[in-house]
């Protein structure tokens, strides 16, 4: 046989081989440690971005979610995701606030910042030039050879639960609640005295009296962690974090290696994961908190003061910090000129979600 | 050459390919038309939609984006995709309400409804079966071989322009507006003369005097068409579209010819364009709005009470349809009870937008 013919013989072979799926191509595996609690939102929202992940790339991209801890502690997978130990990791920004405290800017800021919501804030990632910041951030401030993407908004954080009721910002005074990063900080303003302690720990920590206060996410991973055993006083409405996204970070080689099409997977699914975990994570909310009286949980609407002091609070902090931290002031400054249009724009135009909300649901008096 | 050495051969060949990007696959082609302006809000998020189908697949699936009417008239899509003259249309169940009035609940309908704005829709889509309502319509209600995906998300939709101040509900008696669909059924029990046109004849109309108010998307889209050249009174507030979603429609047997791969593709785009083109339009609105004032324009808050009859007169309307139309009840159930839970949980855990905003953005007096 002629090598010409052989040519042909192969190209028909080939030809055919052209129109097989893509489930036929080599396959790639991501191994992404997760840092969060197997149950809850954040796991939904991880579980929910390898399936999409999967499914996209028609089985040649497969993402195995590991468990937390099983390579490395949660506050050591920046590190090792940047070393190739794993490929990539399901993390938080606000865990790398002591790297350099312009993280907290990625991840929970009260405000939003600047009033943005969940919505607003995944636009100045993907309008704004959000994500350039959020990737010069670990490339360039953090030298860590790191791809991030924004994954599973969690909006409107919850203020905290109590053993009694919380009448004012003055009386939180006092008051021993297990709080995180940043939000520490500003919660510390009013003489709160803060721990810090994995979320693991927290309920025992409750039930042994070190704290009298938690904050962890909101009415549905609250509940599973089991703070409604302990403390009865549930304050959900807050603005320390109205816009937490966390995140899916990769290892700078590991995404160069991949082909330009499975990099847009991976930016697809965690928007989709965002998305849908918004909803999910709605849906959620509403289940425990119709189940709140039975369990004899006080449903409180938190006072306005609070709200309006915890932004205080974040702008003395955030003012002092743009000051020394010029990549800090640069994020800041650009978060604060998408919200100047878009917060201002957004409140002009929709009438207040509560507006059609009592017309349906009228409130219980 | 015998029969298994030109094998061999062929496998090494073969060994190559299975590692070649998917690019090199066979290409469909969608041939899809547009039913909208080529500048706007629903353009920008269709070209978006088809740009990440492209980049999901590598190329393998490309989405030809027609313009309006290049087939059929923008009415005939549906018609046209059922009958395979097209691939799919990106369209809005707005259009359908003449052929069952349920069309409505999968596009704009006042309220949401019952309180939800376009993303407790989408959680509705996605969370609470909406989906396969969505698609029962078209397969079972209209007898349509098409499959639908919601697409470019609308909310606050704008009440509309006008050519001299609206005081109240009473108000917009006897006004001569364009409006559509049901929304002009719901605007009518005002007393308003609701004129039906394509988006393209409406600035003729107007400066013809043949109506002397309108409604069409919002800031940026209004400004697009010209209505601030002729109608100087603007009311972006409103309740009548809160939550609008259109679409992509695709012939059912080429919607089965797709891998599933593909078919997952072309649903994590259409979320994608959808999360997106909101910010875009929040931004776009934001400069829009910034420049009403040198046009001449006033910005006016839509007075409450107009807010309210317009959730009353819906109501009438639904109550009405629902004792005639046993789908049009099951879908409206179906959102009344996703409404329930999300929207009370959304209300009692978030504070108003407004709060955070008004500290950040005090609003001139």
């Amino acid at each position: 046989m002629k090598l010409q013919r052989f040519l042909t013989s192969c190209a028909a072979v080939l030809a055919l081989v052209t129109v097989l799926p893509a489930v036929s191509h080599a396959q790639t595996k991501l191994r992404i440690q997760s840092t969060f609690p197997a149950k809850g939102t954040f796991a939904d929202g991880g579980r929910l971005w390898a399936e999409r992940v999967n499914a996209l790339s028609g089985g040649r991209l497969v993402v195995e979610m590991l468990a937390p801890g099983s390579v490395v502690p949660a506050f050591e997978s920046l590190d090792a995701v940047n070393k190739k130990v794993l490929d990539g990791a399901h993390s938080a920004p606000a865990y790398w606030v002591g790297k350099n405290r312009a993280a907290t800017l990625f991840g929970p800021t009260p405000g939003g910042p600047f009033g943005m919501d969940e919505i607003d804030y995944m636009g100045w990632i993907y309008e704004a030039g959000g994500l350039d910041l959020y990737r010069e951030f670990y490339q360039t401030e953090l030298k860590m050879n790191v791809v991030a993407f924004p994954m599973t908004a969690v909006g409107h954080q919850a203020m905290g639960w109590f053993k009694t009721p919380v009448k004012n910002w003055a009386d939180l005074k006092g008051r021993k609640c297990r709080q995180t990063g940043i939000t520490a900080e500003v919660f510390s303003k009013s003489g709160m005295v803060t721990v810090n302690m994995p979320g693991g720990e927290i309920l025992a920590a409750l039930e042994r009296g070190v704290i009298n206060c938690a904050e962890w996410v909101g009415a549905a991973d609250d509940s599973i962690v089991g703070f409604d055993t302990v403390l009865k006083h549930f304050y959900p409405q807050s603005v320390h974090e109205p816009a937490t996204v966390v995140e899916v970070i990769i290892n700078g080689d590991v995404w160069k290696s991949l082909a330009p099409d499975l990099q847009a997977i991976i930016q697809s699914a965690s928007i989709e994961a965002t998305m849908r975990s918004m909803n999910q994570r709605n849906r959620n909310d509403a289940i425990a908190l119709s189940e709140m009286a039975k369990k004899g949980v006080t449903v409180h609407r938190t006072p306005d003061d609070i709200l309006k002091k915890l932004l205080e609070s974040w702008d003395t902090i955030s003012k002092e910090e743009s000051a020394k931290n010029p990549f800090f002031k640069k994020v800041l400054d650009s978060q604060r000129n998408w919200a100047s249009q878009v917060v201002t724009a957004r409140r002009a135009t929709t009438p207040a979600y509560s507006s059609s909300a009592n017309y349906y649901w009228p409130e219980k008096k």
